[in-house]
């Protein structure tokens, strides 16, 4: 009788279960998401793109990964004539303490952009984007700030893993202080640029050097152990980077090589940024990074530091630097050089 | 023979758009999104709620609406005497003008604040939070930020639609102005209470008064016609709102009531925001909102109006207001009072 009563209330408790929704992780049902209409008929139309069809294509020797960077970066370089022509911009190789670099200028320098000088890292998860690849965010934020870049050409793996690439950066943020006072200079980058951006902040932190007046990395690849809610929830949906341990992260654990992901040099959200210079951060609502960019935003105000955010409607990982005729595109390189022009010295 | 070589080139074309990836809308698969641990344990908590059990309870009658939101307004009236006395701030209630209000007032009021007031307009769909409900989020910032506030207990529908509840914040407007000096004074709420605060000042603009020195509205509903992306990228994944055309529209469309919805002083993402005061926004990246208070930013942004945008991690619409022991409330609540402390006068 006891026996029976027991198992009547064991029923009764586990309907109950049964009935009330979980807490816990959240099911998805399968689903279609259209293109949305809120943005510029140019951005409807790279967020309709198709995934990336290489987001999946990893290559199983080194020599592979660097014909696959090589393949890239010759599409990207035939898109740069057009590109510097619609700015007008110039772009001159030259070598600054040994490290191979771009020199990218405006045909126009205003008065108040002659003594200023910015820094580029280029983007491209520390394997590609190497050579004249590197420049076409730096051509974007010359013509539309109508300011000076020197753009890094750093070394890449796989023959050159971490900490070459941040050595590279840190050796020509050194020779660009013979160029211009720190005080009329930032550092900018996208992807891991924006890492590396701030991975230079951090750095000259810890060696004492003089930081830039402000810096601007755009959706950063700060936490290369994709701890943020967002490589979960923009999965499959950033038709960029796509997913979490697709091309991007193996391309970036060629660069850490075995290193401790959670380092700050290579997932800066984990830094200290106390006495960060005021900082202005972009994404996009489908950006698998949006999570390691605001993340790094709030840390960067839990730090009292000045930091603003851009987040654009609808786009995907970079997606504000990939059409010039984009209206936001100008919109965003346009927020980052009143930024700039606000914080930099003249 | 003609027709044959046709039809072989057919399957052949078929063949070649089945495999080339098409350009369009995202093909989602079902998938389980864990709670992230990238936020604070309480949040963690408000993630892993199931879906609100209410989300897609339409009642048939008005009556039903007004017991749904009767229920809704005495389970929160019980939670706030510890939030009152947890944040040090005594509520009293006030008619002014003829309009039902509420005073919160903190404990201690640091002399830069003395002079100053803001003007709270809460959330719930405009159907939900009147009463002493409506008085939690100023609380909230009177607690965190040691401000007076009057929050407006508006008259909401089905019984009173649009535009009773702006014409019952624009008298408090006017009436506070007797109470400080507009340039002393904001204007804040989140949801509902976030779209009354942008079409509060639209329509201060163009009845040519006063406008207050700053505004922070929360996660906005500032487009009823649900145009922004992340009306569908984040539908069933926000555990708030949950999905577009759900209880929230339903109320909505209550205060609407045959209005356009494109209206700006119902949709204020489509007014001109030119002339606004400064303006902090804040959301989360799980947010069915995202895209509305995104548009926002960065339409306040192209009309030269300074505005902050601040994005938590992980969070659905409106959680930066639920627990008041989660750290991020805290520090969402510091960054609107930091805000409104740069851009009031004393």
């Amino acid at each position: 009788m006891r026996i029976r009563i027991i198992f009547g209330l064991a029923v009764i408790v586990v309907l109950a279960i049964a009935q009330t929704p979980k807490p816990g992780p959240r099911e998805m049902a399968a689903r279609t998401i259209p293109v949305p209409t809120t943005v510029s008929p140019q951005i409807q139309q790279l967020i309709a793109a198709p995934i990336s069809p290489t987001w999946n294509v990893f290559p199983k020797t080194n020599e592979g990964w660097k014909q696959l960077a090589k393949e890239a970066a010759d599409a990207t370089v035939k898109t740069l004539p057009a590109l510097r022509q619609e700015l007008h911009v110039k772009v001159e190789p030259r070598t600054i303490d040994g490290v191979k670099a771009y020199m990218v200028t405006p045909e126009s320098i205003p008065p108040e952009n002659r003594n200023r000088l910015l820094v580029h890292v280029h983007g491209g998860c520390y394997v590609n984007g190497a050579g004249e690849a590197a420049t076409g965010e730096a051509i974007m934020l010359a013509g539309f700030g109508h300011f000076k870049v020197i753009s890094v050409d750093y070394r890449t793996p796989p023959d050159f893993p971490y900490p070459a690439a941040l050595d590279d950066a840190i050796t020509v943020w050194k020779a660009a202080q013979k160029m211009a006072n720190p005080k009329n200079m930032a550092i900018f980058g996208s992807s891991a640029g924006g890492a590396l951006t701030l991975s230079m902040v951090l750095r000259a932190k810890q060696d004492r050097l003089p930081l830039p007046a402000a810096i601007a990395p755009g959706t950063p690849m700060s936490d290369l152990t994709n701890a943020g809610d967002s490589f979960r929830t923009n999965a499959m949906l950033d038709n960029v980077l796509v997913a979490p341990d697709a091309s991007c992260d193996k391309r970036a654990a060629l660069y850490a090589k075995g290193h401790d992901l959670k380092d700050p040099m290579l997932s800066p959200v984990y830094g200290d940024m106390h006495g960060f210079p005021p900082t202005i951060l972009t994404t996009g609502t489908r950006d698998l990074l949006l999570s390691s960019t605001v993340r790094v935003h709030r840390k960067l105000r839990q730090a009292g530091v000045e930091a603003s955010l851009q987040v654009f409607e609808g786009m995907a990982h970079g997606q504000y630097g990939r059409d010039v005729k984009a209206p936001e595109t100008r919109e965003a390189f346009e927020e980052i050089a009143r930024f700039f022009d606000k914080h930099l010295g003249k």
